[in-house]
């Protein structure tokens, strides 16, 4: 039978690889690691890297448990309850605006009631691509592999899931989609018909599709030549990121409200960032039509 | 008896006499005014200035009604009502590292509920300043400008509102206040034992008070010279900004979640920010005699 400890395991050797990876990709950059430990039970290991093709990247494990803050409880419609949370968590700002930036979250998570009577559990998770311009053939490719790891384990996951990242990774208030997305899936169980560790196994591919899906976005991107212009679009992109993460997502609330590590947190944050008011790139510009692309409901295949 | 229109009028003025007189303290910079309508009712003046002293500044003006939204008026504790709010909002990030960040707000809101027979009505504010260095004498004056304007109209509200703005103006997540911090008051309606006029007048005198409080601080931080290391320390400071804006800010929250224009609510944005991962200032340093002062709680008379 599989334990929390088995899956908590298999998440930091995924970060191992996926860290050793990228040192290669990066060729130069060597990741920093930070141990921590939550007050309330449990910690991490952050790990950092400022390279050649990586500006600002991080990578995080944790595994932390404790008491369930009520405020969530609540939202989840749980009784009180301890919580054990296990996953990893990347976000990438490459240095060169033709090279997208990437996200990437594995992640498992569980309850008991205090009465021990009541129990759950759930896998969730997501990659999805930010490119801070979009080139079709890209995305395209991108989303191919997402899709052979989705049709390995269920034919209408990857309609289902790019659907919900659509969903998910969208700037409300902009009325724009973060990137070209990819996938997003959560509270993955039982009632998925598959086995936990059918759904585990899922979890996993999607974990270990991580490095190939980005080296080739990155490899595409370096071939690519850019100069002022196209750094000032990237800061400007990224603060769209950053508006994103403050505003929206829901692992960034989640970590500060249950006393996570802020920095590990905030690691997804872009080393620099630029706001300029109402800006809107000139009409029929590489800028705009990136622009015009930041839709839900892109078929990207 | 006031209406709702003279009051909104009565803003609308405060934002021309406010812009008149930040372009004189600027020296060359000039509002540049967008006109927007609220698609649910409504609308406002933003206008936006970059200058030799302001590197990135908006002054906000608007008044906008319609039917509150459920979730507003849920956490109001409120039937089902229609909301007119208008008000001044501004926030002015300096070129110069030795010049303080400055937002103000003030506002007033009135609810009529759909029977008629139920209503509210208060006025809300505040000024707070987020020196990147802070200097003590210069966050004194600060503060001795507002109790002035606080002690006009009652004895108790400078240290109750200064309180206020110590656990609003609160990055939680970071444990640190966001700056010296000022006054913050929301909710003042005849329950202060004050009629309506009587507190229209106290907001009114915040409102006159922020051009000359912040002419003060212009004027001693321009003395003040600065090289790379200050501007680095002034981009850290500006991702901190963002975080409180983005995380924290409930006029940003309220702003979006009401549909009011993007560009107009994020005019608050620093132009440039800057996240290092762990960042700590060198011990000793004037960066970390900074830190070390934001501190809820902090006599600064």
């Amino acid at each position: 039978m599989m334990s929390k400890e088995d899956i908590a395991n298999w998440f930091r050797g995924l970060q191992d690889r996926i860290c050793r990876g990228l040192e290669e990709l990066d060729g130069t950059g060597q990741f920093h690691e930070d141990l921590w430990q939550r007050p309330a039970g449990g910690g991490g290991r952050s790990r950092v890297i400022e390279g050649s093709v990586i500006e600002k990247g991080g990578v995080n494990y944790s595994a932390v448990h404790g008491p369930m803050p009520e405020r969530i409880q609540k939202a989840l419609g749980l009784p009180p309850s301890d919580f054990f949370a296990t996953g990893v968590s990347i976000v990438l700002h490459p240095k060169s605006p033709m090279v997208p930036i990437i996200h990437m979250n594995v992640r498992y998570f569980e309850t008991q009631s205090r009465s021990g009577t009541e129990s759950t559990w759930w896998f969730g998770g997501g990659i999805d691509l930010t490119p801070h311009y979009i080139v079709v053939e890209d995305a395209r490719r991108f989303h191919q592999r997402l899709k052979a790891v989705c049709d390995k384990h269920h034919p209408a996951w990857y309609p289902r899931f790019k659907k919900w990242a659509d969903d998910y990774f969208f700037l409300k208030h902009r009325n724009e989609t973060r990137g070209v997305g990819g996938i997003f899936f959560d509270r993955m169980n039982e009632s998925e018909g598959k086995s936990k560790s059918e759904i585990f196994d899922f979890a996993k591919d999607v974990g270990e599709a991580f490095v190939p899906a980005w080296s080739e976005q990155v490899n595409a991107g370096l071939q690519r030549p850019f100069g002022p212009r196209e750094l000032e679009w990237q800061a400007l992109r990224r603060s769209r990121y950053a508006e994103f993460n403050l505003l929206w997502d829901k692992g960034t609330r989640f970590g500060l409200d249950t006393g996570g590590r802020t920095e590990s947190i905030l690691m997804s944050m872009p080393p620099m960032a630029k706001w300029r008011y109402n800006y809107s790139p000139e009409a029929g510009s590489q800028e705009a039509e990136t622009l015009a692309m930041l839709r839900k409901g892109v078929e990207w295949l």
